[in-house]
């Protein structure tokens, strides 16, 4: 009968025990063979006497070797405790040692630190022998567990949609699949069940959940891959103060029941204005202490063009943000930030310290002392605090700021708490293209605030009925009621400049189904590896999926995608078209 | 505060209740409307009487527009009580009437029995409201829930594996994926997630299971789908005794808790060959109580070549299988029974008919009486039994008899029980093709029941440590133990005729793994659509999915697979190259 090796303690002592484990580190000290036999469970130390029956056997022992040892638990001396180690007060006495398998030389030491990132996904099933992937990934096992066990608990039925379906309209890349029965066709892997779980609304289901891998052939950006997974959710007759109270609750209890965190009664909301106006983001970072201040008014008569422009223009604005304690920002650093916000767009990075001596900056010149005074009144600025600047159109300056709020919190520790989620709200329907065209700020099938005619004539100021909740400035998940008339659907893909014939082509069969008697609904999608990333406090999403895929979309441990032979092409009624080099 | 149709019944009489649901059916009597409203627990009648504030409004009510009703419970008149419907005790007076949503005039009645399966999974959203659907979808997730759990309490984690892989090399054709960022390159969709699953026990994990799609891109017969789903598992350090034990108690608790079947205490066992040998195929359906004997040993010697010529050859086989009492199966039912084993090669169908007179057959004269006497004795045939004989080559007997086995006990209904599971074990390692090579019989990764060196010199009569499950003549699932060790993974690619060179391309990094410490291990997956199938008792797999594919992989409802713009395919390096028509 197997016992864990992480679970051996002193009620074990006098007992023959048997273990199955790898070979984490052998030592030899005055002729004995010391070895740590890891499991899944732990560590435990085995002590193999020079007259075991199998010391030559076990003198062959190397890392990594798979070993199955009976033996007697004992004490160890005092002296010798290892209060490191779950197990350190006992060891095995090896009585019969048996090599299940041998193992080469590992290229890195589990559990080694340093090893670096591409090695890591070269020989993944090393790495996932570490103690901290192990961890993870039985983290990730329990949240799955949770979401399906609150989900069933309220009588959402598990309903698996298809993988080999049709492009969807999400705007990201597809990726496609050659249909073999149907040459010169080709099926879509699905960015999102949207279509598929509101089909099931139309179904009369009424509650749908699923843990499903999605697809984006993306350029991808440090925190996405080419699949992922989310929790995906959609219900009937509820309205979005009930779906989000569910979801909000199915969090809730996600964090205390998997790392006992407890996030709070009620999560507060922030509208979508509110949130770039404040915050310069539509995900803000709720555990900050900073807060963008509109100053345009403060500005729009002054003399200094670079600031009294952008608060005249409507299109442009001009905010500032103290950072209290902040004027011992050095010189160097502010060169630092100052070139961090030029990623966004800002063409410099003003700045009044705080100083003992009285404000202090290169602009005060410009400003005057009343408006400089106005200023600080406005930001309540403090002796040894320093205020940032941002001056330019409105997109700029939020992303600058905004993203300079973040980075600044980072370096300077500033955070008021660990755990902090928002639901965001009132987003806009519509995005306003530079040719005037409109895109949709969530999909197509998100429903507007009001009715067809209203929303025809004000279009690019109309709210949808989305929300996105936002955990420590990280979408973790995002919904929305849908459309559920066909005429409404109808107007926004017009006001999308969509096509009737466009429209019958990608989702013909929803507008179809639209009209058979669709219930009114919304739902919910999760990102889970974004949300697994965070409650482990990983740096990557790649550290909390078991076989991730490189930046470049790629596999180092099988060498995916790899190239077919061509004859297999010809049955697909493919071939291999590469584009000219440039 | 909503009410779901379904619940309605004698405890709510004087409540004033809310309702949301579909229209099931509208009938005017007397001035009053009749609505049989829909929810998905189920059917209550609304009353709307003519003095109703939305009178005019329900007039427009037509069948599956969406509706939400207050009103108030009340008894229905003895009289009119629906034994049928759970809720017939009781109606719902009308109060307030809201049209949520209208419908079309659906192209079939919900719940109508004889609507095509075409026109079915084009509507597949109508389709799905039916009561039959709804509680198979209801079923499916019951299964999985019940499988999630079972395997959490047992410490297995859910880890979920790629879908954009590598081409897998379980035989049947992948789904291809081009890659934008390595044009000409492909991913492949999995078959399985056995090589993953087999990482992840060589990643230390121990114990790991998924609920995962896979494909194939196969023929598609009656009972496949191209996307598919399973329960994988996979475990380390058991032995194949520990695994069936394990996975058998999950069968047998699935069973138990989501259709109250008890499966019997101790799943029976049948060795591969007894299994071809007593009922013609390697998946016996053991609810039926006929069994195909051998009598080559009563023919060697008799002048009937068409008999003896068989029952002489190690190749071949002469077979009976007696049908108790079915002595009056008509000449004509008999004809049909010939047709149908010669779907299977076999070139005729000889009986014998007991009669009250005796033996009758146009064979008796060919055998002779002493022969016959002897076969009459083996089978233990009496008056009013019907005997079949196969004589041909080996596997033309074993299929013929043993679909002919199944076909008579259907057209019969010959069976002695509703549930029969049976494990089918010692599998051969290979199957040997005509031309002298070997086929793997379940995967190349299965481990033989010999050392390497003996499975060299007995490749063609070796056994594998291979099991499946099969429950009333269906495979539900199989597995193995895996070879751990990787001089003996490259002794059973040679003989699989893999050259080195191949390998290393296919599966290098399984190879390459395999050398760094791999745990014993092994596994078992279950084919979920074809054990929701059996357990809910439908005719096909598509039966049991929410959105299936046909028999030529199309999806009737979305229009998939569909062509794609050549500046979508340029940009993955592919373009369209069709087979020219022969």
């Amino acid at each position: 009968m197997r016992t864990y090796c992480g679970e051996l303690n002193k009620e074990h002592i006098d007992q023959t025990v048997e273990i199955f484990g790898w070979t984490n580190r052998r030592r030899d000290h005055g002729g004995v063979i010391f070895l740590d036999v890891r499991d899944k469970r732990g560590i435990v130390q085995v002590v193999i006497n020079p007259d075991n029956k199998n010391f030559t056997l076990a003198e062959t022992i190397r890392n990594e070797f798979v070993l199955k040892i009976s033996g007697k638990v004992i004490a160890r001396d005092d002296n010798l405790i290892n209060q490191k180690l779950a197990t350190g007060e006992i060891e095995i006495v090896a009585d019969t040692i048996e090599i299940l398998n041998a193992s080469k030389p590992v290229p890195f030491q589990i559990d080694a630190v340093d090893t670096s990132e591409e090695v890591r996904l070269k020989y993944r099933f090393l790495d996932l022998r570490t103690n901290v992937m192990q961890q993870r990934m039985r983290l990730r096992s329990k949240v799955t567990h949770f979401m399906r066990d609150f989900m069933e608990k309220h009588d959402f039925l598990d309903i698996e949609t298809p993988f080999l379906t049709k492009a969807t309209p999400e705007g990201a890349r597809d990726y496609l699949v050659p249909s073999r029965t149907y040459p010169g066709e080709f099926f879509a892997l699905p960015q999102s069940p949207q279509l598929f779980k509101q089909l099931l609304m139309m179904s009369g289901f009424e509650r749908y959940y699923q843990i499903v891998k999605c697809f984006r052939d993306e350029d991808l950006r440090a925190d996405r891959q080419p699949e992922f997974t989310q929790l995906d959710v959609e219900t009937s007759f509820m309205n979005e103060d009930e779906i989000m109270a569910l979801m909000e609750a199915m969090t809730r209890g996600l964090f205390k029941s998997v790392i006992d965190v407890d996030l709070g009664d009620k999560f507060p909301t922030i509208t979508y204005a509110n949130a770039l106006d404040k915050y310069g983001v539509d995900r803000p970072d709720m555990r900050i202490p900073l807060e963008i201040i509109g100053i345009d008014e403060l500005l729009e008569n002054i003399e200094f063009k670079v600031f009294a422009e952008p608060a005249k223009n409507p299109n442009s604005r001009v905010a500032a943000m103290k950072i209290t304690g902040g004027s011992n920002i050095s010189r160097k650093q502010i060169d630092n930030y100052t070139k961090f916000v030029s990623i966004y767009g800002a063409k410099g990075l003003a700045y009044i310290k705080m100083n003992e001596e009285g404000p202090a900056s290169p602009i005060l010149k410009f400003l005057g002392t009343e408006v400089t005074q106005n200023i600080i009144n406005k930001v309540d600025a403090k002796t040894g605090d320093i205020i940032f600047f941002g001056a330019d159109k409105i997109k700029i300056v939020n992303e600058a700021l905004g993203n300079l709020r973040e980075k600044i919190a980072k370096d300077l520790d500033l955070y008021t708490c660990k755990w902090a989620p928002i639901w965001v709200v009132d987003f806009p329907m519509f995005d306003a293209n530079d040719d005037g065209s409109l895109s949709a700020i969530h999909h197509p099938f998100t429903a507007p605030s009001v009715d067809a005619k209203t929303l025809e004539s004000t279009a690019t100021t109309a709210l949808s009925r989305a929300y996105d909740l936002v955990i420590n400035g990280s979408e973790v998940g995002g919904g929305s009621i849908r459309i559920h008339q066909v005429a409404m659907q109808q107007t926004v893909l017009k006001l999308l400049g969509i096509s009737d014939e466009e429209a019958q082509d990608k989702f013909g069969f929803l507008l179809n189904a639209l009209e058979y008697g669709c219930p009114p609904h919304g739902g919910m999608a999760f990102g889970l590896d974004r949300l697994v990333m965070i409650m482990t406090g990983s740096d990557s999403i790649r550290d909390v999926i078991a076989f991730p895929k490189t930046q470049t979309a790629a596999c180092l441990l099988t060498n995916a995608p790899a190239s077919v032979p061509n004859k297999v092409l010809r049955e697909l009624g493919v071939k291999i078209s590469l584009p000219e080099k440039d």
